[in-house]
C-alpha cells in the first residue's frame, strides 16, 4: 500500500475555498466529512469524497483542509491503514486518544481570526452542524454553508451517482403494502400534529414503499427522497426507472387512486426547492417532521419553528419490528445461509487441512460462490471477514493481496460474513480451528461463548433497552480481566441494511428505543489478542416474548430466538468452563440446526455438507 | 392524615403574584420547586415551600398555582401521599403515567396567550430554566425570575434558616487538608483554563473546607457558598460560627497565611452581589466554573460568554473517591453500625417471637438508641424504612402513627436505616422474619440475594461505567418475570450525604462517572409485592481492584468490596437456587461478619448480641 500523492489536489482545493466561482468570501477551511446527503453508512463511489482527497478509504473519517494543514480524524480501526494509505501533506488525527483536539478545538487553534469554515451542507447532518458551529462561534469563527461542494469540483473522473433498476417486493415479502404504511405514517403525524414528513434515509425510503435497489454495494436502497403529506406523497428520484412496467405497477402510478395515495414522481435533486416550497407555505402550529441526522441543507428549508426533529423516524422505529412475513422471510434467508456455510466449512475442512492451498481471498470467494447457489441470492451484505491468525484481530479486517494469509491448521479462522436475498439479510460470524486449538485459545473462545450465551438466554421486562443486556455479553470475560472493545449487537434490516437502528445492544450509551418483539438483532461478542488471533461468534437473533414463572405489573418478558443456525465449533470449546445450563444451550442449539438445516441439506441434496453438519453436532457430554 | 387547608394561603399567594410590590408586571402562573438554593436533595424547614403551600410533604414535586389552578407534580413513590395531604383546591399531576401532561405542556395548555410565568431564580437550577424557558418561549409565553420569593412573603410563621455551629475535621478524619483540596482544585482551573470556580452544593463546601454542619436534618452540612479564584479564596457563610476559636483555628484565618490560601469570610447573602462583580471583571477568555445545577440566578450572575458549565464539578469528582484516611473511617463506622444492628436483632427476635409488642416505630426508635451508643455518632443519616408486612412494599416508607404496624412473626420486616459518624456514613438495608417465611417469600428473597452477590461479587474493567453492572442485579429477577422500579446503588459520602455523585447503578441513563477505586456506593435490589411484602438487601460497598487472571490492554479490573458486615438472614434462603459460587460468597461474607464484628461484639461486652451473631452466620451447607 503506497500513499496517495495529494499534493497537487489539495493545491487545487485551496483555490477552490478562494474562488469566487464557489464561494462568496473565501473560506479558510473546508470540512470532507465521510457522509452522503442520506447520511448512509455505506456509500457509492461518488460519494468517497474523503478517499478521494486524502487517500484513506476507511469506513469513518473526516478530513478538514486548511490554507497549511490537512488533518485526517479517524478512529483506532484505521489508525495503521490511514497512515498507510495517506502521504505527508497530512496530519493523522488520533480519535480516542487523550490528548487527539477535537475537530473543533483544532480549528480554533489554527485558524486565523474571524475565519470561516466551508462544508457541503447535503452532507453534514443537521446535529452536527450545529454542535460545530456552535464551538466556532463561540471563538469568533463561522461555520457557512458550500453550495458546491468543492471536492466535485476538482474530480475530473469523478464516476457518475449509479441510477440501476429498481426490485419490487410483494406482500409475500413485506407484509404490509406501501399504501398501508403511508396510512400508518400518516397516523403518528396525527398524533404528533405534524403536517409533513421528509424521508431522507435511503433505507427508509426503500422500506416505505417496499422497493429495493442496487445503487450502494451490500445495500439494496436506490438514491431517493419522499415527502408525506396528509394528502400527498412526492418521491424524489432518478432515471426512467420509474418507466419499468414492474415498477409502475408496483406503485399504482397509472391507476386512478385516491388523489391521497397518488404518487408524484419528482427529480431527485428538486428535493431542496420543493421543501423550500413547503417551508414557506406552513401556517403557525404546522410542523414538519425530520430526522435530527438529516442534512443541514434540507433541516434548513424549513424555518426553525416549523421543524419536528426526531432521533428516531417513525419509519426508523416500524421497520424495525418485524412483521410475520419478515420474520418467515428471515428464518428462510438464514437457512440457505446456513447451507451455504455447511458447505463452506466441510470445503474448508477438506482443502485446508491435507493441501494448505487455501488463502483469505479464496475462502472469501468460495463462501460467495455457495451463498449464491442459494435462492433469492441477491449480493453480499457486507464485504466479508475472512482472517485468520493475526489477521484475525483486526476487528474490520477485509483481505487484500497485500495481506491474504494461508489458512493453516495451526491457527484460528474467523468468518464473518452474510447476504442478502430476497427474503432477508443474514451476518454471521463463525471461529474455527482447523488443528488443535491450545488451551489457552479454547479458554478464551468458551468465555466468548459464555458470552453470546448469557444474551441469547437472557430473560428481561418489555421495554428494556438493548445497552442494558451488554455486560452479560462480558461478565466472563471481565471475571479474568478480558473484553473486547465493540459493541455486542446492531439492528438488522429484512432485506435492507445490515446495520440498522433504532436499538442495539452496547456500552456505549446511544439513545437506543427499547426491545420489542419482532426485532432483529445480531449477538456478537468476541475476544481479540494483538498479532495472534481474533475470536467472535455472531448469531442473528430475534426478540421473542417469553414464558416466565410470574409476571411482575403485567409486563410481560421478552428473551431471543437465534435465526443463525450454523453449528458453533465444539473443538473450541473447554467443556470444564461451561455451566450445566450453557452445556445444555449449545446442545439444544445443535439440535435445532440438525433439524432445521440437516432437512434443508437434504432436501438440497447435499450429502457431504449434510455430514459435516452431523458431525460438528454432536452434543457435549454435559458434567 | 387530613389535607391541609389552602383555601386562603393560595388567595394570597394569586394576590402576591399581582402585586407592584413583588412583581413588575403580574405573572399569571408561578412555579414552586422542591429544592432550595444548593439544590439539596434534604432541605432545612425554611426551604419546604412547596410543602407549606400545597400541604404535600414528600421528597420530591413541584408545584404550579395559576389563577384558576393549582397542581402539583409528583412520582408513583407518592401518589398516594400526596392524594391524602392535598385539598381539593390541587389536581395532581402523576409523573410517569401516559396521560400526564409535562409542566410545560400544562402551562401551554391553560394560560392565556402572552402569559408571564415566575419562579424563584435561586430555586431553579440553571438547566431547568432554559428547558422550561424555551419550552413557554416557542408558545409565546416567557419564564421571569421573581427576585422575592413569593411563599416567603406569605409564610407568616416561616421558620429562621438554621446557622448551627460547625464540626471541625482534622486530618486523621478526612486524610487531605483544605490547604491542599485547594491546591488540587486550583489545578483542575488550570487544566481547564478557567479562573474561577463557585461552589454551591451544601457537601461540596463541607468536604473542601474539611467542616461539618447541622443544618439540614440527616445531612451534616451547613448554609454557605465558597468563591475560589486562583489567589482568593471566599467563604460565604452567616452567623457567628466562624468566630469560634476551634473553627479560626482551623481555617487559620488569624494566621499570616500566604495570601493565595487567606480565606475571606463573608456573609451568606452576599453571593449574588459578588459574583456581579466577579461578571463584570472578566475580560475575554476568561471563565468562571460552574456547576450545571447551580441556581438560575447565580449562572446568570456570569455572562454567558464566561461560564464554563459541567454537570460535576471536579469537587464532586474528588469527593467521591475516598482516601485511606477515609476507607479506614468508613470501615470503622460501618464496623460500629454492625454492633448496633446486631443488638437490635438480637432484642427484635427476643422482644417479637414472644411479646408481639414492637411496632415499627419502636423498632426505628431502638436503632437509634442502639446506633447512638457507638463512638463518635452524630446522627441518623435518612429517616429510618421500618417497614413490616404491605408496609415493606412501599419503597420509600418512613412510619408515622397512622401507618405504624406490629412486627409479628408472620410477616416480613424491612429494615432500611444509617447513620451518620464522625469517622463515616451508613445505609443498610436488612429483610428478616421472625416465624417462619413462606416458600414463595424465600424464593423471591433468594433472587434479590443473588442480584445482590451478583454485582457486589462482579469484577470489570477500569473506567467501567455503574450504569452497566445495573443488569446484574436483576437478572435472577428477570429470569422468572420479576423486577423491582427503582436503581440498585448511589454514591454514599464520607460523613456526609448519604446520596451523592457522580457514580451509580441504575437502569436509567445518567452521565454517570467511571467507577474508580475508593469510590463507596450501595448495592440494593429488591423485590415488592403490593399489598404484601417488601424484600431488600442493601450493603454499602467500597470500589478496590481486583487481581485477575489476564490483564487486557492493562487496564486493570475493580470489584466491591463490603463495608457493610452484617448478617444476612439465612432462614430466607432457598438453598437450591444458589450456584456453589453464591453459596461460598454467603459462607465467605458472614465469616468476615464473624471475625470483624465478633471482636468488636466481644470488645464491647455484648455478649448476647454475639451469641446472635455466631447463630445468624452458621455456613450454608453448599450443595
Amino acid at each position: 500500500m503506497s500513499p496517495k500523492i495529494t499534493t497537487e489536489l489539495l493545491k487545487q482545493l485551496r483555490q477552490a475555498m478562494k474562488s469566487p466561482k464557489y464561494v462568496q468570501e473565501p473560506v479558510q477551511a473546508y470540512i470532507v466529512p465521510s457522509g452522503d446527503a442520506h447520511q448512509s453508512e455505506y456509500i457509492a463511489p461518488c460519494d468517497c469524497r474523503r478517499a478521494f482527497i486524502s487517500g484513506f478509504d476507511g469506513s469513518a473519517g473526516t478530513a478538514i483542509v486548511t490554507e497549511q494543514h490537512a488533518a485526517m480524524w479517524t478512529d483506532g480501526r484505521y489508525f495503521l491503514q490511514a497512515a498507510h494509505q495517506m502521504d505527508n501533506n497530512w496530519t493523522l488525527m488520533k480519535m480516542g486518544l487523550k490528548d487527539t483536539p477535537t475537530q473543533e478545538d483544532w480549528l480554533v487553534s489554527v485558524l486565523p481570526e474571524g475565519s470561516k469554515v466551508g462544508v457541503d451542507p447535503f452532507i453534514i447532518p443537521a446535529d452536527q452542524w450545529k454542535r460545530m458551529s456552535k464551538a466556532l462561534k463561540s471563538a469568533g469563527h463561522d461555520l457557512v454553508p458550500v453550495k458546491e461542494n468543492l471536492i466535485d469540483t476538482i474530480w475530473v473522473d469523478c464516476p457518475q451517482r449509479p441510477c440501476k433498476p429498481l426490485i419490487t417486493l410483494d406482500l409475500s415479502y413485506t407484509g404490509i403494502s406501501w399504501r398501508d404504511k403511508i396510512v400508518a405514517l400518516r397516523s403518528k403525524m396525527a398524533e404528533r400534529k405534524v403536517l409533513w414528513f421528509v424521508v431522507t434515509a435511503l433505507d427508509e425510503v426503500a422500506w416505505l414503499f417496499n422497493l429495493r435497489g442496487s445503487d450502494v454495494e451490500y445495500n439494496p436502497v436506490f438514491f431517493a427522497y419522499a415527502v408525506i403529506g396528509m394528502n400527498t406523497i412526492r418521491l424524489f428520484i432518478d432515471g426512467d426507472r420509474v418507466m419499468d412496467p414492474a415498477v409502475r405497477e408496483h406503485l399504482q402510478l397509472d391507476s386512478n387512486l385516491e388523489p391521497e395515495f397518488r404518487i408524484q414522481v419528482v427529480p431527485y435533486r428538486s428535493i431542496l426547492a420543493e421543501l423550500q416550497a413547503v417551508g414557506t407555505s406552513l401556517s403557525p402550529k404546522e410542523k414538519v417532521w425530520l430526522s435530527d441526522k438529516a442534512s443541514y441543507a434540507l433541516t434548513e428549508a424549513i424555518p426553525k419553528a416549523y421543524r419536528y426533529l426526531t432521533p428516531y423516524t417513525p419509519i426508523c422505529i416500524a421497520k424495525a419490528v418485524k412483521n410475520a412475513a419478515e420474520t418467515d422471510g428471515m428464518r428462510r434467508a438464514h437457512i440457505k445461509d446456513a447451507v451455504a456455510l455447511c458447505e463452506l466449512f466441510n470445503w474448508l475442512e477438506k482443502e485446508v487441512v491435507p493441501k494448505g492451498t487455501v488463502t483469505e481471498i479464496i475462502a472469501a470467494d468460495k463462501a460467495e460462490e455457495f451463498r449464491s447457489q442459494q435462492k433469492d441470492f441477491v449480493e453480499l451484505s457486507f464485504a466479508t471477514i475472512s482472517s485468520t491468525g493475526p489477521n484475525g484481530a483486526i476487528i474490520h479486517y477485509k483481505p487484500v493481496p497485500e495481506t491474504n494469509r494461508t489458512l493453516s491448521v495451526n491457527e484460528i479462522y474467523l468468518l464473518d460474513s452474510g447476504a442478502q436475498y430476497k427474503d432477508g439479510t443474514t451476518d454471521v460470524t463463525r471461529t474455527m480451528h482447523f488443528g488443535t486449538p491450545s488451551a489457552y485459545e479454547k479458554e478464551c473462545f468458551t468465555y466468548v461463548l459464555k458470552g453470546h450465551i448469557a444474551v441469547s438466554a437472557a430473560i428481561f421486562p418489555n421495554g428494556t433497552k438493548g445497552h442494558l443486556l451488554d455486560s452479560f455479553a462480558r461478565s466472563a470475560l471481565w471475571d479474568c480481566g478480558l473484553d473486547y472493545l465493540h459493541g455486542t449487537g446492531h439492528g438488522v434490516g429484512s432485506f435492507l441494511n445490515v446495520h440498522e437502528g433504532p436499538c442495539g445492544i452496547s456500552y456505549k450509551t446511544f439513545a437506543d428505543e427499547p426491545l420489542e418483539a419482532g426485532m432483529v438483532l445480531s449477538d456478537e461478542p468476541g475476544y481479540y489478542e494483538d498479532g495472534s488471533f481474533g475470536i467472535r461468534i455472531e448469531n442473528v437473533v430475534l426478540v421473542i416474548p417469553a414464558e416466565t414463572k410470574y409476571n411482575f405489573k403485567n409486563r410481560g418478558s421478552l428473551t431471543f430466538e437465534p435465526l443463525t443456525l450454523v453449528p458453533i465449533q465444539t473443538k473450541m470449546i473447554d467443556v470444564n468452563l461451561l455451566t450445566q445450563k450453557e452445556c445444555h444451550w449449545v446442545n439444544d442449539y445443535h439440535q435445532k440446526c440438525r433439524e432445521v438445516i440437516g432437512a434443508e441439506l437434504e432436501r438440497q441434496g447435499r450429502r457431504e455438507a449434510l455430514q459435516w453438519l452431523l458431525r460438528e453436532t454432536e452434543p457435549l457430554k454435559v458434567q
